[in-house]
């Protein structure tokens, strides 16, 4: 049991919360502490960018069996501390128990953000365009290849990794878009928000449900890797399954009102910033739909990742 | 993963993050969903008041496995509500996992307190007087009570229960010292408080070292409550045993400079608090010292309660 006191001078609070566990979100057959350490505050970053915050503090509580060593909770820390570098977020806090059932990771994010400022879920009106950051699906068909490359099989000695490699760092070490998120609420482009975490057939979902409206996506507007072309090429799977419901993308899905549009494409040539329209916000009744080529109506995946599967 | 913004005007935040792990800190063969929720709230709420601060919002993330039920689910969620309601407490997010390794409950509360005035441990001096709030020892006799009713065995059947009840209630539905604490600091009574999670032996020595001072307790002067006295008579144990080193008291542990006692003795008739001068701050070189009758000096238990025991 841990506590900290801390300071945030005429802000709102912005706080987040996230849990990974092994065997259900990571197996170390796959991966290594380090990973598992900076993805578990990656997480808790991402959600605090789709707000538009700035992160500030975070606590870290873990629960491990005795088998850990103390050199892989050392990488486990080093993880995090890696990325929490590069925002200059400072640890307060945690707590540790013993787990007989393996290594859990529960991260809290306190971050901050201007009075009144946080972008929420549920600003989406019908009409606004639908915009991602990014590409999309890298992350599922990183872990896939990765899980391929462990198996070593003779899928994995057919595969041409190099050209892949991108996807594995997409996995193992997503980048947060703090930067983008914070662009997007201060300049007030972004009329709702939500992070990439679950995949985006599940978290347009989320979108929608919270804002009360439906939408349409246009199947050939999602931006896809090369590196995530080339994987579906070689591995003879359409890449579209990855960049719907591969999970872990922790890029941005974003509503933005017609009339900003011309601000947003300012951002994106003055902060290089990559973003994508992928569709646009319609009534609830018409629900969430993906057009194919030629308007044709694609099924929408029910979900992305499901935990309790 | 969820998140949420909130406001606190110029005040100090407190954070707290607490995990209960089953197996571990609580076990269904003897205690409810109900008890578990409470609890966990509980014992975040405990290290707010030993800041002397008011909790405000909390986060819970559980990691579950597919065999726990929505109605158990409930409890647990009920458990923290009805502890939660007590302090106007406002749930504002958390997170959700499968977790095959069983349940745990991982809970993050926000506080706050008037800025600069948050109790830390390290501000014990020489000379300061060492108080404790309420009984110690009950919770501990408590869990051990519930494990003897739970077997059934002759020790059950030769126990006189009613009058051991209040032990239960302490170790199942622990009451934080919210009030206790914001008296302290409010009135600036306290010059370093921590709450007796792990147990007096524990948590002093945590105290003494984060303040860099020694400390001699006498051990007569630890208050007892008359259910536990009445619980070693029948069980043949010493009270002190329980009082020294049984966890999950939550009653408040502080000191108190000499010039400031007056201060607390009307606090004490103000507001019905109960407070015991337990023994005294000394120099580090002198080790944490206990005192038995006659002055005579006995073993200092090393340790409370230990996780990976």
């Amino acid at each position: 049991l841990s506590s900290a006191s801390c300071r945030l001078d005429s802000k709102d609070l912005l706080l987040t919360t996230d849990v990974l566990v092994e065997g259900v979100y990571f197996d170390f057959r796959t991966c290594t502490f380090h990973q598992v350490g900076f993805k578990a505050l990656a997480a808790n970053l991402s959600d605090i960018a789709a707000m538009g915050g700035v992160p500030r503090y975070f606590l870290v509580t873990l629960g491990f069996s005795g088998k850990l060593t103390v050199a892989q909770l050392d990488q486990l820390y080093e993880g995090m501390a890696d990325l929490a570098h590069d925002y200059k977020l400072k640890l307060i806090g945690g707590d540790i128990s013993a787990a007989p059932g393996g290594l859990f990771v529960c991260i809290t994010v306190v971050g901050e953000i201007e009075k009144g400022r946080a972008v929420v879920r549920s600003g989406a009106k019908v009409g606004h365009l639908i915009f991602v950051t990014g590409t999309l699906g890298d992350s599922a068909a990183g872990l896939e290849l990765a899980k391929i490359i462990d198996r070593s099989d003779h899928l994995h000695r057919s595969l041409a990794i190099t050209s892949l490699l991108p996807l594995l760092q997409r996995h193992f070490y997503p980048i947060p878009r703090i930067h983008e998120g914070r662009q997007l609420s201060a300049r007030r482009i972004a009329s709702a928000m939500i992070d990439l975490s679950d995949g985006l057939a599940s978290d347009l979902r989320h979108l929608c449900e919270e804002s009360g409206v439906g939408a349409v996506v246009e199947a050939a507007a999602l931006p896809l890797s090369p590196a995530l072309v080339e994987y579906a090429r070689q591995v003879r799977r359409d890449p579209l399954d990855y960049a719907f419901t591969g999970g872990e993308d922790f890029e941005l899905l974003l509503t933005v009102p017609e009339g900003r549009v011309a601000r947003l494409m300012q951002l994106v040539r003055q902060e290089r910033i990559k973003v994508s329209q992928i569709g646009r916000v319609f009534p609830r009744a018409s629900g969430i739909r993906l057009k194919g080529a030629g308007g044709r109506r694609l099924p929408f995946p029910r979900r992305g990742y499901e935990h309790f599967a």
